[in-house]
């Protein structure tokens, strides 16, 4: 299959650099021939218009994709034309003014959920869609053969594959990324102007919950403008329960209780949410080890660690304030949580005193 | 010097099992005779009620700690007492309505910033306050030999000392703590009523914003209520922040400078964190490596990056969906990422294939 990619940024160099190790032919186009040269010496594939590729992906940046997925339907007549845009409505929208319905049926909107904090062909990985989900949008008159073809691409960089709805996309991605990008950022804005002393009060709990306001605001104006209406509706829902519990905060009488709600219907949202790969959120129990700051000490920890056998399902690292140490959590299936509690301990590590905990025996 | 615990919950418990191993004498006193019992069987001190204790700690609940502290300055006419509430400002005033001035000067409040998901006795540990802040409130008029109690006691348990203004701790743990909260279970909020498959496309991004949504409706109903002007505060300007996205969402001239100008605050505010251990943020590099879920895995990992003498500073595991592979992405100092890279290649683990980024080697 002959695949040919408009736009050499971090997503197109990447899906060359994974399509051309599995041994498609790859052609790449960019408005900087500078940023296509570059894909190409990266590995990505070579620099040329072809003239009747199977398959041509679109990854310009989401502001222009339509105007460019429209002009590749006329130049390639045969080809089926796909993109990976984080919207797929308003593109499809753009697209279907400008397109008799037979030509559309060769457009087939994807979105592979993937990314960097870093930009441009320098940034890009073979191995990006390793392992994440990449959204097809296809509805009946697609033709079977035509959504194969995208299917394949996708799967062959290693992502996994779900068909949904464009509407429903836009939709639940507002809900599960647009929106929560918005809100961190605005937390975060609100630090700007606070006192050092009061910043250095930031627990690990700031951290996280403000960590994708690192995030690009040139990438995330486009995305967000590109899915407006439907970011809106969550953040109006967000503002909803938001001036509840600001008027809760008056502390009348039924307060307590829209407060406390509020904080119970966050634990419920939470439960929804998956867990690794996809599955139902697993039962962990954490083991908390403290540790210095020398060189070294993490390494001689999961080193040591190895030697117990024990598989480590995840791992938090929570960093102190003003002080040279810190604890990890280590979280593993119950069954090896007395194995490596008494494993660390012969070994010299130092972990909280507690009583065992019978719930975290269970 | 005695310490005399009343209330032993998660703080009171863990401040007594700390304070006991340091050779203190303490005594503990709780509403619920089990609860006591237990916190003096895991060896937090013994259930008794002092004559004449030099200290007294209140970690009751914080809806009655201020009742608790001006009974406490009656019945122990000789001892400085303190308590570990997250709010201070309340809980002063009310003190303040109940004693006499030299009574008054009795009276430190403090609030170490350390805590768990989980509560009671049973979750204590004697480490809870090693290297964490510990806010302690004092003014012109507190004896200094009162003030050298308080922050013995939190030394001695490893905490590190911060003397703040009753009103600019509120103020501030306001921002960075309990806003946050209220925010991130909002934002848990809005998943419960979403299809299955549109939370399936939850991604780290939302894992982390609202990991702190699984906190305690009880504790931080209470905590809310006891600082709600500070918190509504906050939220205002949040709401106000919000209210300019949502109207700029209408797409109409000007919109995206408003959009983009919020993104970039968030940039702005997240700079004003600070790294590990209370300094500037430290420019790390990261370097990922591919792992699947096969037990083992990450330990055979980590062993090998101990021998290879590189210092890991933070970890973060990326879980995907669908699939059993994920990534791991290791930080490092900028002069040990050749190593990292080179040696992990040669044990034979994946690493992506991207040419070297000129930017990450600075």
């Amino acid at each position: 299959m002959n695949v040919h990619i408009v736009g050499t940024g971090l997503l197109g160099t990447s899906l060359g650099l994974g399509l051309s190790r599995h041994g498609y032919r790859v052609t790449l186009e960019d408005l900087s021939p500078t940023s296509a040269q570059l894909a190409a010496d990266m590995g990505a594939g070579e620099v040329a218009r072809p003239e009747d590729p199977d398959v041509v992906v679109i990854a310009t940046p989401p502001d222009v994709v339509a105007q460019v997925i429209v002009d590749a339907l006329r130049t390639w007549p045969n080809a089926t034309i796909t993109d990976v845009a984080s919207v797929k409505t308003a593109i499809l929208d753009a697209v279907k003014q400008h397109t008799r319905d037979r030509e559309l049926d060769r457009y087939i909107g994807s979105h592979p959920m993937a990314g960097r904090e870093k930009s441009g062909a320098i940034a890009a990985r073979a191995d990006l869609f390793m392992a994440r989900p990449w959204v097809v949008c296809s509805d009946e008159d697609t033709p079977q053969e035509r959504l194969e073809q995208v299917v394949t691409i996708a799967q062959a960089v290693g992502a996994s594959v779900m068909h949904l709805d464009p509407l429903f996309h836009d939709s639940a991605v507002a809900r599960v990324s647009h929106a929560p990008q918005v809100v961190a950022s605005i937390m975060a804005a609100q630090l700007v102007d606070m006192p050092s002393e009061g910043v250095a009060l930031a627990g690990q709990g700031l951290r996280d919950t403000t960590r994708i306001a690192d995030s690009d605001p040139g990438l995330w104006t486009q995305i967000l403008a590109g899915n407006a209406a439907e970011v809106a509706t969550v953040l109006r829902d967000i503002r909803g329960d938001l001036d509840r519990v600001i008027d809760a905060l008056d502390m009348r009488p039924g307060s307590l209780r829209t407060i406390a709600g509020s904080l119970a219907a966050g634990n419920d949202g939470r439960a929804r949410i998956p867990g690794k790969h996809g599955l139902a959120p697993a039962t962990y129990e954490t083991v908390t080890v403290y540790v210095d700051d020398a060189p070294g000490t993490l390494s001689r920890l999961f080193t040591d660690i190895g030697d117990l056998g024990v598989n480590i399902e995840d791992i938090r690292i929570d960093h102190a304030t003003g002080v040279k140490l810190g604890s990890v959590e280590l979280s593993v299936v119950p069954a090896h949580v007395q194995v490596l509690i008494q494993g660390l301990r012969e070994n010299g590590w130092r972990l909280p005193e507690q009583a065992l905990d019978p719930k975290e025996e269970k």
